[in-house]
């Protein structure tokens, strides 16, 4: 998704102090979390276990909904209210760390679980790098 | 929206302690609140001084997302994440105060801002009144 | 979802020649639909067998996002653009009565799946009698 | 977005006769598009001539919606509905189709609508060729 730079680099306004690096790698991780999320729960509806999977189904669902939310929020620069930005990134990674946790104990198991994993370890670090780099 | 209580009554697991009504409320109060953003962004962008309401039409758009991502999340009950939840609920919390506070400045000139002020409000309280009901 | 009336009378812009009653009706279905698909969605997966229902449970996934988007699309009234939207409808369309039909197969078992049928019903004709009011 | 691949690789059930390059592309090509249009629907509203944007930012909107739905939608392999499938492609091509115009109509003007455009003529014929593999 080379698209994020760009985008960014040409966005007329002001982006601020903001850590463009920071921002475009949270973007990019938010897209694809959510992604590996939404076809890690499909992945666990279709296991002859699909029952015993169902919390991590539901947490891959939540996952997808609010990275895909955040990564949409991320991808807006006018008018920023870090108030606001703060808080869709500390639950989206709230959110990357439980289903990170939860697809980690299937992992070695279920091969989907595991990439799905480290998508959402990736977008849970990328959140916490651009929380740590915005000012209060 | 009257299939939310039903809804809840039909679930076949176990919905815990948490308060029914306040659930069912601010279900409601979050897909009422984001189809309220959605049409104030739309209509801020219709009128003759978009350029200036700017700051409005973004924050309607975050505001619109992040209530509908919490209204689907909260629809859910299975493996409920009471972290998870409480993450999700402070964000549209936070986006409902901002995007109300934002349309509230422009309720006398705009009567769609002052419409989706009333539904950013309820649905602040909503979450508010939710994440109060919870345990930690 | 009382707001949907009121956003759209307080619209600044022409609205043309659209059936505003059959608009707002749509817009009202397709909100209503979407939370019930996901809710049912949700309850399908907290069934013993959850596994038998797996179909349902994805066809609930594709109409609550088809759904949400066709009720985004049309809370917007700026640059209407008919091809576009009709588009979304029919796609809509499609989804409530693929998940109608699905749902009305566990009616009897379960009424989570009943009522699901009837809100994907009511969505399906909403969109349907829009489209038959859009002209070409 | 190098998951999407991977994801599919490792789906428990049966694909069934589907193109897996033509699928992997289109989902990552809606992402992508979607993200692009966020970001080209916010940097419109930061341009002096916003208002005069106003019918892009629209489209840029819807069209992001529509993208994201079909990217999720195609994400899942789980009880495979072609009319469902298709439905989706067709209204997320006809948006592309729409929003990549609109844009091009400032590619030489905004630098972040010619990308866009880019973005959008390529989920577009994503869209057409993973519609014109599939069978009927």
């Amino acid at each position: 998704m080379t698209n994020v730079q760009d985008m960014l680099e040409t966005y007329p306004g002001d982006l601020g102090t903001i850590d463009r690096d920071a921002l475009a790698e949270c973007i990019q991780a938010c897209f694809d979390c959510s992604q590996a999320c939404s076809a890690c729960a499909d992945a666990c509806l279709a296991e002859d276990m699909a029952a015993e999977l169902r919390v991590c189904i539901r947490t891959n669902l939540d996952c997808a909904d609010l990275c895909a939310v955040t990564g949409r929020i991320l991808s807006r620069q006018t008018g920023n209210n870090l108030v606001m930005i703060r808080a869709a990134l500390e639950a989206c990674r709230t959110a990357c760390r439980a289903c990170g946790d939860e697809c980690a104990q299937h992992a070695d198991m279920h091969e989907h679980c595991r990439i799905c994993a480290q998508a959402c370890r990736r977008c849970e670090q990328a959140c916490q790098t651009l929380l740590s780099s915005l000012g209060r």
